[in-house]
């Protein structure tokens, strides 16, 4: 059912550069390029060229000449998509990159579909569905962590992971159907034993690629920051120290609610996303009490949260403000508190927050906001709030929710089984918890797919990739 | 005194793409790629490749994968530049690009300046000066013609008719420079006849190429329109009308002054760049005597000057203005009188307009604005008005003000030639304007230059050009 018609589209960044790519792919993609391309030496044509060769020629559509181009040859099965393909770089004229490609779909192309190249690639055995999923995010990565784990995606790596698993999982079931097979016999070639331990061992396997998800999402979308604390304490400055990091790569997402806006600030190729919560850009005009609380609405979706106290105030106020927090924080979130305003602050406020005792995942800054003074400290402590570096650890994060969303009904499956053995139910049973399982992981790599499935994947991405 | 550093830039447009292109030239241009680029083929090193090959690997620097890409090789003096250049096609992640950006540099390359390439592949004897602004002219041109006009000019078409005239300009001095060394014996090797012949030649060749400049101007940047008329005659309509075409393409350009904005439309492959004459925009609080004369002070700025007249007046008013009107139309620009409300207006009026006297650079079309009615034959019209299809008859047709301020310059030269053959003053002073004439031509393929030009004309370029 593969479609071999052959596709067109601009790979390169749309607008004007020095160059622009051309990309044709499909069972006639050398045959069409022939027809609008004319090599200076006479007689040369495409078909005749070998693979992985440049050609230096003009487009030529109608005698008139439309550009000087470089022109690229890839052969099936060597090239992105496994078909044929042609490169095409072009000047980077607008007009030039719609010229071409007018040309191309009247020689007997189709403007290609977003994604259809990888799509293809994925189609043609080239990569399977997690690695082709990956394409899209090292393109959309834009900071060393995210591009990291996506790199690592495309070449395979969690695919391996997953492929390990449902190697073991297959293991396992065969033994249970041939007992079904030998059901009036009641042996047991599966010893529950071994099979316990097994599924015991996948589910570890499963929870923590499930769990590695809160991770992955952070390294590519942004670690979620909320700063809350008084009006007055120095919230707004601290945002718009952090803003104005010379490091730091600023942008703003508006979100799904019209009162949503994000902060996205890059430090150190680590991605912060900074949640407005109320309070820190309209502190003036809010009942204090009000304000806090609708700061505190949002903890929730933190990874990190900066409680921000201002140390000009005596110590019991802040040590009340701050066991009020601890209440509403959980052990997966990082509470740093931010005692800023230390060059004007209480000497014995500082004194005392010092000796104050702090859990794990508690972390204290003493700072000044407005004179950027010991910011560095706080971003450090921010980085490692997060522990980044068990994305270097740890073999397989998962980053993409459509696999999340997969991952969490394998586990379910799998907690299925493990009740299955618990309370002795009956093979068949578990053979059909197993199978379910089976199908979710082969969801993920794509060897189960549908089309609704592929067309959600691939629509998102751009087109000529 | 050439430049042998190794350059590099991202060459396809700024942003994310599904590819994006990283060119590296110069004489360590292999080896640096070599550095950071690792085959899966074992052993497999690039300075070992033919030119004009591709090769798949990976980016690696210090021991981590920056992306899959594929590289292409292309060998001095068969290059763009006429040095050993690489292509590295890398995904488009903006973080990925300024990556091996920076990897480039720590491995030994310097960021390229803008027009760095091009500049490169002039001095190396890859193209003349004419040429290589070419290039900047095909990457900015945005309609058909301004593209063939740059794409000529990039292919040596300008720089053959200027060398041509050089040539002949050359024996013309050759031949009274002969006369100079056998100055006491008053021969004439240069038959006075024959050069007076020679020097018309050269002139009209010059004064062709000079005046070509308008045409050039208008088909490069869009040819100017400028809409008259009194208030309330429908000349916003006209414009929006205009700007509404489904085949135009619109941007607003802002121009050097704060109250000249100039909309730019493509209609079927012709730039047209509307002035926002006063009255147009503004109509309303306007007196009128007032708005009219300020619509007149930019007239003569324009190629085609839009007369809008509405019908529902009496035919003497009109004609009145139309009278008006002609006193500032010069014999090369085209008058369109815009007769328009057709569906509304008097009849007599009408047909006194339909049966009025024309010169050969006045127009008239019958429209209803509001309506759209017969704007096509309005287009047809100011498409037409000025002669495009010149373009297609004559070789060459400067766009550029470099060329066209020497041009300027050696044709004032040659006329002193001629000035001074009727006035027959001596050889040597004749020699001395023809060496001039020279020089200027030579400016321009680029023969003679200096660094301060050089550094003019590419410090426009893009990087990565």
């Amino acid at each position: 059912m593969l479609d071999q018609t052959t596709i067109c589209a601009i790979s390169t960044s749309p607008g004007i550069g020095a160059i622009a790519i051309i990309r044709l792919s499909g069972s006639e993609a050398i045959p069409i390029a022939d027809k609008i391309f004319k090599s200076p030496k006479k007689g040369k044509i495409l078909v005749e060229q070998l693979a992985n060769t440049i050609h230096f020629g003009h487009i030529i559509f109608k005698d008139e000449i439309i550009d000087e181009v470089v022109l690229s040859i890839f052969k099936a099965p060597h090239s992105f998509t496994g078909e044929n393909s042609i490169e095409i770089a072009c000047h980077g004229s607008v007009y030039i990159q719609q010229k071409i490609l007018e040309i191309l779909v009247e020689s007997g192309a189709r403007l290609a579909l977003p994604g259809e190249y990888t799509q293809r690639a994925f189609l043609n055995g080239k990569m399977d569905l997690s690695q082709a999923e990956a394409v899209a995010d090292v393109i959309a990565s834009s900071n060393a962590a995210a591009h990291k784990l996506s790199i690592n995606q495309m070449r395979g790596g969690f695919s391996k992971e997953i492929k390990e698993l449902r190697g073991q999982l297959l293991h396992f079931t065969a033994m249970i159907e041939l007992e079904l097979d030998f059901a009036e016999e009641e042996v047991e070639f599966a010893d529950r034993t071994e099979l316990r331990n097994l599924t015991n061992k996948i589910e570890v396997l499963l929870r923590n690629l499930k769990d590695s998800f809160q991770l992955g999402n952070a390294i590519k979308n942004g670690i979620p920051v909320a700063i809350v604390g008084e009006t007055n304490v120095g919230k707004s400055t601290l945002l718009n120290a952090l803003l104005n990091e010379d490091k730091a790569i600023v942008s703003n997402i508006h979100g799904t609610t019209r009162d949503v806006i994000e902060d996205v600030i890059n430090i150190h190729g680590t991605a912060f996303r900074f949640f407005d919560t109320a309070g820190i850009r309209e502190t003036k005009d809010h009942i204090e009490n009000l304000g806090i609380e609708r700061s505190y609405s949002k903890l929730e979706l933190a990874t990190v949260v900066l409680l921000v106290v201002d140390t000009e105030n005596p110590y019991p106020i802040i040590a009340k403000r701050i066991n009020n927090i601890r209440d509403r924080i959980s052990d997966s979130q990082t509470l740093v508190i931010v005692a800023n305003k230390i060059d004007s602050g209480l000497n014995e406020t500082i004194q005392q927050l010092e000796v104050m005792d702090l859990t794990d995942n508690e972390k204290m800054v003493f700072i000044a906001a407005k004179q950027k003074q010991n910011m560095d400290e706080l971003i450090d402590l921010m980085i490692h709030s997060i522990n980044i570096e068990a994305a270097d650890h740890q073999d397989i994060i998962v980053t993409n929710v459509r696999h999340f969303e997969i991952l969490k009904n394998a586990h379910e499956a799998i907690l299925r089984v493990l009740n299955g053995l618990d309370s002795g139910i009956t093979g068949d049973f578990l053979a059909q918890d197993i199978r379910e399982c089976l199908h979710y992981l082969g969801e993920i790599t794509g060897e189960i797919s549908t089309n609704e499935v592929l067309g959600h994947i691939f629509k998102n991405f751009c087109i000529g990739k």
